[in-house]
């Protein structure tokens, strides 16, 4: 088994369903899975929860909270009712975590310091649910990119001005693809120290052809993984790296290719 | 005539050689211009600077400088050689500065604390040149997302330490399509102030089709353009807006219903 290797399963979203994936990543040796809501409800929690135990498999996160920005009040309580129920599933699963991320603006809002208010808020909210199941939340912020309709927290410093701020229960996710162009990576990693409870990789590619979905492999793209897996260790962190790839091209090649590929890139770049 | 308003020439780079969008500008009353490099060399600085004088524009700005991170030092040489002419060449068409952004990795290189060294090294070595021709340079973070091949400082921050290491001769240009999303935004235009010496709008489109060429013309994106000339106005700044839209959709366009619409949306929504 690769120890330190976790498959997050949108990589293989084309390819397979939620049991072929998770076969497929013990078979080539994953020390871990980390599923989308989506691909877990295809299924029901209790036969996710199954399958991942009858494959050794960890569930090393789950994907995806947070997202509380909304045009309304209503919007806000049921984004608020949702990630509680996504609380539950998590527990359900045995998953070690949820990344959660801040969500875009309100639709027709330009209010990006309020759509960041309302992130705030939700979180406080649901943050007492989340540590009665024991589900730490893994505050993971996104490339500025994405500010707009996606993920209104862009910074690790903002994550970790959360963190201080609403105590028990939260960390963050470093996904390099979101961060590794940030002028303060360095200082934020080595602030964050224990509270480093996700490592995120994949690679940024040159030209990026897609906003969203082309996310490179490792070792295609210009993160200098090394770099930065040295930053989070000194930060204290020795645990799984997951792979996360969004990509029109990897989803477009064999499951078996693109497994045997992260391995092989995991073990000569990362 | 449109006192606080400029138009960068690569908004109608695709209509109009550099003589007919001056003349088009004029004949809609901006007050100034801010051409790119290749439309000047096209005519040569002299005329250029004939065809501004003749129709009584400003020249807000000159695009644009830097880019000073190469593979080797002859390249290194290079980039300083011909940023030393392009501020004879800002001199000669009396330009109230040049745009400076710190250009991408250098092929093949994955270190991005190094293309910031040689960037500020780079900036160190034009400064007197500059200082002499008294053309100032306008430093600008370029958004995270062109971090890899465009501009590898992404921050206000960053750009206003370089401007506190290196002193007279530089102040910083606060393009809101870059800076917009930035939690620190407020406080980094405050700590600016004077140092602000252009300000750059077009809005930020969702989606957005395509990462360089899809920007949007002021209300048809998300940005709170009055909250951030508000930041600028408190710091100080009472200048030039310049509106500066790359854009295959505006290229598509007729150049006179460009220029009309930058009006209109400038008055009602900048």
């Amino acid at each position: 088994m690769i120890e330190g290797l976790s498959l997050n399963l949108a990589t293989v979203r084309k390819q397979w369903d939620l049991r072929e994936a998770v076969e497929a990543c013990a078979r080539h040796g994953f020390a871990g899975v980390a599923p989308w809501r989506d691909q877990v409800i295809a299924v029901g929690p209790q036969e996710a929860a199954r399958i991942f135990r009858a494959n050794g498999l960890r569930v090393t996160g789950y994907c995806r909270g947070g997202l509380f920005p909304a045009a309304d009040a209503a919007g806000r309580e049921a984004a608020i009712d949702d990630n509680k129920r996504m609380i539950d599933e998590a527990a359900a699963i045995g998953a070690e975590q949820i990344v959660v991320i801040g969500g875009g603006l309100p639709k027709g809002s330009r209010d990006l310091g309020g759509a960041r208010k309302m992130f705030a808020e939700g979180l406080t909210a649901v943050l007492p649910h989340a540590r009665g199941c024991k589900v730490p939340l893994a505050l993971e912020p996104l490339h500025p990119v994405y500010a707009a309709d996606r993920g209104c927290i862009s910074t690790l410093a903002e994550m970790l001005d959360l963190c201080d701020a609403l105590g028990d229960g939260l960390g963050v996710a470093v996904d390099v693809y979101h961060v590794w162009w940030d002028p303060t990576l360095a200082q934020q990693i080595a602030r964050a120290g224990k509270r480093i409870i996700a490592h995120h990789i994949c690679d940024w590619l040159v030209p990026t052809k897609d906003i969203l979905n082309d996310r490179g492999m490792m070792g295609d793209g210009v993160i200098d993984f090394p770099a930065i897996r040295r930053m989070i260790e000194a930060a204290g962190y020795r645990g799984i790296q997951e792979v996360e790839i969004f990509s029109n091209d990897w989803w477009s090649r064999p499951g078996e290719e693109v497994l045997k590929t992260v391995i092989e890139r995991f073990k000569s770049v990362c």
